[in-house]
């Protein structure tokens, strides 16, 4: 049994369907729950009744959008300043326009929410290379969505099947750490 | 002759001192200027008007501040889009309480707004080793103050000279490369 | 029962001081055994008969030392490209001189790393601040020793304790996590 | 007038391409010339007597390969600890084979580079969104090649004229900061 947290900020619509896909990987595993909320919906409380949390953004700019940032600033810091949610479990992952073939910025803007992750002590889950999707939605640190192509024009039917399912596979293996580790005294 | 924006957000006057240090050094180079703004202040009109545009933050959860992010996806999207500002000349700076004697996050947190500065196509300012208050204050990125210790006591005093000294030189140094690059045609 | 690897390179036995007590702490856990090899010994086979892989290196110009860069390079990439080691547990330590009273460019080095490990499937185990040694050695990604002061000059006595003992929280904790996952299907 | 001196490993002659390219852009500014040397021949007066050192890389694990690492430890090292290069120009560029749509690590890769050359001073050139290439080969930290497709199939014909001409783009750049900066005393 275990409870993972989505936390998540959309423009588009395109990191809410990986929030989404997301959760459905992390339900498909028996006895684990998925919980959405947005960036602005979510507080401490949230994170402290959940087994993992899990980040999820739009590439701005080379970093997480500004809300989530809010959030960690404002929810996630007195949790750290407590030691509130050592040995939890977490994940990122991050949807872009994507300008140009190398992202756009979006490893940057995983590794900022995984440092929160890690300065709250959470166990950092990557996406293996052998993932489902991945040739497609894959990077190390998380699934990465786009909704665009290299140019800049859409691409038609929105978020595209095989990133999705980088998505759910990511939520999948969340869980299943989450469940390996819930209730085993880790750290300290 | 050239003028220097300095966005920044603080919390208890650490980065405050760090941006005032920092316009100090500025203006220290004949025919600069210096412009402080808070991020919630800053408007794109600001950067546009600006020569150099240099971003400061106190290190929160190993990422900037959220309102110094609100800054960037709100006024520096639309420069971005535009490429209203590629080849003016940027530079950051921050501040931590600095849990541990490693920084707290301090590298990551330049870096994400570093990474904002190189998306917007700025000629990007490091800090030298061989720059005054380097051995207290300084990180290859800018500089970097703290008023508190490793342990999280309080500096008496507040942030130290020598800290408050490699953001003087840090200003003196963007100004300079901002003056040299001014009217000349680098990118396209 | 789990077997922790630990490769590192050492200049002037920094390193290998954090590796020795890394290892201290991971045979502190009942039923597991510490590796030690430095980076010009370490083979893929060390890897694949191991549990957890954690990597260490000296902080040079913001980045591992290029032996562990080679290890990486000739034997951890065959894996990736194989998946031979998915849902293995990975750490890493660092350890520098230190000029600046911010890490010297800690953070990127042990990213570099992580990144290595990230890709390789490995589950990433961080460094909480409530570690024993932290307000000395701790960062949210490992644990980082220097045995020079700020200025260059070096601790009398080398390693001071407290960062080998935030060295030995982390062997402690990553052979926790390696013994709850061991043998346990995580990922695919 | 300029020298631009172009350091580079590669394996493939992805890396190699790409380099050339950079070096065409480096030469069509009047008055600028361009060395290339590998990881390997490239030595520390190599780096003193030009105005400007670029780093390329295959992204080998989502760093440098670790030659260019070599390079780094062996020869940049010791003009850090002099402070004998701070105020020239720095660049870098890099080639993968890039499996996954987010680039293989490539932001870190280059991060990893430029770490190097923010701590030997020099001043850092971005890659704008409107250089000509970029939708195919850009990242805003420096042009990004590939000679495979995401499922790691090979490009017909090798690396693509798009990459090429973002790498010549940022030659070109990387040349007239160079010319805008030589000989002014920026630092200190």
């Amino acid at each position: 049994m275990a409870e993972v947290l989505i936390v998540y900020a959309t423009d588009h619509k395109g990191t809410l369907r990986l929030a989404e896909a997301l959760a459905q990987g992390v339900e498909s595993v028996q006895g684990c729950t998925a919980k959405l909320k947005t960036a602005e919906e979510a507080v401490a409380d949230d994170v402290l009744a959940a087994d993992a949390l899990v980040l999820g953004t739009p590439v701005h700019m080379g970093c997480m959008d500004w809300r989530v940032k809010k959030f960690i600033d404002q929810h996630c810091a007195g949790l750290w300043m407590g030691d509130k949610v050592v040995g939890k479990v977490g994940g990122v992952f991050a949807c872009g326009s994507g300008y140009g073939g190398a992202g756009g910025g979006c490893e940057l803007t995983m590794l900022a929410m995984l440092n929160n992750l890690a300065e709250l002590g959470l166990v950092l889950v990557p996406l293996p290379k052998n993932s489902l999707g991945y040739a497609q939605g894959g990077l190390q640190w998380g699934p990465y969505g786009r909704a665009h192509n290299e140019d800049l024009s859409p691409i038609e039917g929105g978020l595209p099947a095989e990133r999705a399912q980088a998505a759910r596979q990511h939520g999948k293996n969340i869980a299943r750490v989450a469940q390996a580790l819930a209730g085993k005294a880790i750290f300290g």
